[in-house]
C-alpha cells in the first residue's frame, strides 16, 4: 500500500471534532466551522481615505475657509456651503454627501483658509459598504485561522469563533532499550528521541500531548493505555509495531476495541505502520525507527490531524527538482528519502541528504522535505523532477 | 525606498539578542546559539538492523542452533561457535564481532534451531559510528530548531540547548478611533484589529508581546511607551506614522533617543513606515491601516525577527505565475498585493485577491502571499511570473 492510500484511509478512518467557541486569542491555526458574516458594513461610514480637506463636489471654487476639524474618531455630521471646507484625517469621517477629499499636497495654507492647487477627480473617500456588505460571509467555514483571519474578525466584532476543538492526543513510547532523553544510557540502551519528535510535531499545531515512555511488556503497556485510550482522540504508539514477536500494538488496539484500517505499508522507512478507529478515535502504531517517525507524522499523522479538525484536503505532493542525484537502490517500496528543500526563485529545489541505512538519522539535521522516490527507481539524476512533500515547521 | 532596501537596512539595524539554555519542550522554533556535537557514536554499539538471527560471516552452514536470545535494550555480549546463532531483535546489541544477522524471513524453525532458507550477502547490522562519530557536529549553529532537529538534539542528549533568547516585545496601538473587538463601535470609531494582527503574526514565533491601546495624545503615548521602551527589544507603535498633523511616532521615537533609519518607504500599502534602533533595540512605526500592517509584518517586522534571533537571511521573494489577470494601474509605487498561494504541483500559482482600497481588509481572509506589482506596472496577464513573498502562517 502506498503513502497516498494510506493517507486516504487515515483521513476516512477520522470523523470532525465537535467544536467549542475560543477567544481569538487562542484562535491562531484553528479551524473556524461556521461562516462568519459581517455585522454591518465595511466600512460602516463613508471615511476619508487621506489627509485633507473636505469641499463639495459641486464647489468650483480654489479657495476655501477652513470651518471645522474631524480627526479619525471623530462624529461631527454637518453640512458645508460653498467656499467651505473641513480638515479631515484619514480615517476620519465625511460630514455629509456630496464631497470630495483634497489632499492636503494639494492644498496651500492661506491663514484660515486653504488654496486648492490641483482639484482631482478622485474623491478620496472609502464609501460606507465597500468593502463588505452587512450579512455577507467574510470568512467560510474551513477556513485555518492566520494572523490575517484574526485581524478580519477582531475587525467585524467576531472575538469567540467557533472553531473544530484540539484533539486529545496520547502518546506512549514503547521499548526496553530506552532511557529519557537526559540520561546516559548503559551498553544495549539508547535514548528516546521519538517523544521529542512527536511532542514537537504537535506542538506546531498548539496540540498538547499526555505522554508516556513504557517498557515493552505487554501488560505493563495494556494496564497503562487502557484508560488513556478511553479519552483519547488520537492514540499514538511508538515502537513495537513491527512483525517481530516483541511487537504487540496490533494485538493491543484489537484488545482495546480498535478496527484495523491499515496494518502495513509498503512505504520505507515506515513499514510497520498500524492505522486503527473505535467510534470516533483513532489509533496509529509508528514504527520506532525515528527517520519512519518522521516520515509518518508528516504524511499520516498530518493527515489524521487535518481530518479530526476538518481541514480539506490537499495535494499530498509537490513537484520539485533534485539538485543532486539520487543513488535508487532499485528497492521495490516507495521510498521517503530526507532532503533539504529550498525555493529557489521559481523552483523548489531539492537536496538529497546523507542516509545510509533507515536507523539513521543525522539527516533530521537539516531536513524539512521528503521526496517520493517510486518502487523500483534505479539512479535518479540530478535536474530530474519529483514528488515531494514538505516537512510540518515552525516560523 | 523599496521593500528590498527597507528589508536589508532592518536587517543592518538589528543586533542579535544574547543566548540562553531552553529545555527541549520550549525550544521549538528557537534559533541554536552553538554548534551541536555527538557525545559518543551514533549508534553508539553495533546494531542489529532487523529482526533474525546473528551467525558467524565464517560458517558456510545453514542450520544453527539458536542458543541464545537478544531483544533491544539487552546487553549480552558472546562469542558463537559455528552451528550457533542468537535469535536477535531489530535495535539489539550485536553480542561480537565477525557476525552478520539473517532476517528472519529467510529462515524457517525447526524446534530449538533454525534452517537458513536464504543466505544474503548484506550483513543487516548497523556499525558503530555508522551514522556520526563522536564529536561530529551534528546540528550547526543557526539552525532553526524543527521538531526533526529537537529529535536529533534529545537523541544525542543534548537536553539545553543554548539558542537566541525571545525578542521582548511591545506593541502600542494608537488611534482615537479605536475601540476593543469585542465593543460595538460608536459613530465614526472602528474596532481595533491591528493587535490581534500583531499577536497573532508573533504568536507564531512563539513570541509573547505586551500590548496597550492608547488614545492618540502625545504625552499619553509618550507615558506609555517610555518605561515600555527601556525593555523592549523590539518596539512596535501602529497608526500615528503618516505625515499629517496628528502623528508623533517619529517625534516620540527621538525623543525617547532613537535614531531614524528608514523615515519613509515607497511600498504600498504601507508608506508611512518608520524603522528606528536606539543601541540593541529596535522600534517600528506601522501605518493604521490592517493591510498596510499585515504587509509591514510579513516583510519588514519578520526580518527584524529574523535578525533578533539569528537566522540566516533567505530570499524575500520566490517566484510564481499569476492565474488571473492583475489590473495595474500604474501607480509609481512598488505594490504588495494579497493574494492566495495554492502549489500546484512545480507552480506556485497565485490569485490576486479582491482589493480595491488600501483600507480593504476582506482580502485577509485567504491571503498567504503578497504578490510584488513593480512600480509603474500596467496590467499583468494571467500567466505572466511574478515575484511574491509568502505570508508566515500557522501549521
Amino acid at each position: 500500500m502506498q503513502a497516498q492510500e494510506v493517507v486516504t484511509l487515515v483521513r476516512q478512518g477520522c470523523r470532525r471534532l465537535p467544536s467549542e467557541r475560543v477567544p481569538l486569542e487562542s484562535a491562531l491555526g484553528r479551524v473556524l466551522r461556521e461562516p462568519v458574516r459581517a455585522l454591518e458594513d465595511h466600512p460602516a461610514f463613508d471615511r476619508s481615505a487621506v489627509d485633507g480637506y473636505a469641499i463639495r463636489l459641486d464647489d468650483p471654487g480654489t479657495r476655501f475657509e477652513v470651518v471645522d476639524e474631524i480627526r479619525a474618531g471623530d462624529w461631527k455630521p454637518r453640512s458645508l456651503r460653498p467656499g467651505q471646507t473641513v480638515r479631515i484625517a484619514t480615517g476620519g469621517a465625511i460630514p455629509c454627501e456630496g464631497l470630495q477629499v483634497a489632499m492636503k499636497e494639494d492644498v496651500v495654507l492661506e491663514g484660515s483658509a486653504i488654496r486648492l492647487v490641483r482639484r482631482e477627480t478622485e474623491r478620496n473617500i472609502r464609501f460606507r459598504g465597500a468593502d463588505a456588505r452587512q450579512g455577507q460571509v467574510l470568512v467560510e467555514a474551513g477556513a485555518v485561522l492566520q494572523p490575517g483571519t484574526l485581524a478580519l474578525l477582531a475587525s467585524a466584532g467576531h472575538t469567540q469563533p467557533l472553531v473544530t476543538r484540539l484533539p486529545r492526543v496520547v502518546h506512549a513510547t514503547t521499548g526496553n532499550e530506552l532511557v529519557p532523553p537526559d540520561q546516559t544510557p548503559s551498553e544495549g540502551r539508547i535514548r528516546d528521541c521519538n517523544s521529542a519528535l512527536v511532542r514537537a510535531f504537535l506542538g506546531l499545531w498548539g496540540i498538547p500531548v499526555e505522554q508516556r515512555r513504557l517498557p515493552e511488556d505487554e501488560s505493563a503497556v495494556r494496564d497503562a493505555i487502557r484508560p488513556a485510550a478511553d479519552h483519547a482522540d488520537l492514540l499514538l504508539i511508538s515502537g513495537g509495531a513491527s512483525v517481530g514477536d516483541h511487537d504487540f500494538t496490533r494485538r493491543l488496539l484489537e484488545e482495546l476495541g480498535y478496527a484495523i484500517l491499515v496494518s502495513k505499508t509498503s512505504t520505507r522507512p515506515g513499514k510497520p505502520l498500524i492505522v486503527a478507529a473505535r467510534g470516533e478515535a483513532v489509533a496509529m502504531g509508528l514504527p520506532g525507527n525515528p527517520l519512519a517517525h518522521f516520515v509518518c507524522l508528516n504524511l499520516f499523522v498530518r493527515a489524521a490531524l487535518d481530518a479530526l479538525t476538518g481541514r480539506p484536503a490537499e495535494p499530498l505532493f509537490e513537484r520539485g527538482v533534485l539538485d543532486a542525484a539520487l543513488a535508487g537502490d532499485a528497492n521495490a517500496r516507495e521510498t521517503f528519502w530526507p532532503a533539504r528543500c529550498r525555493r529557489l526563485g521559481r523552483t523548489a529545489s531539492l537536496t538529497p541528504l546523507r542516509w545510509l541505512n533507515s536507523g539513521d538519522i543525522t539527516s533530521l539535521a537539516t531536513a524539512n522535505a521528503l521526496i517520493r522516490v517510486p518502487g523500483g527507481s534505479g539512479r535518479i539524476p540530478a535536474g530530474a523532477e519529483v514528488d515531494f512533500a514538505p516537512a510540518v515547521g515552525a516560523a
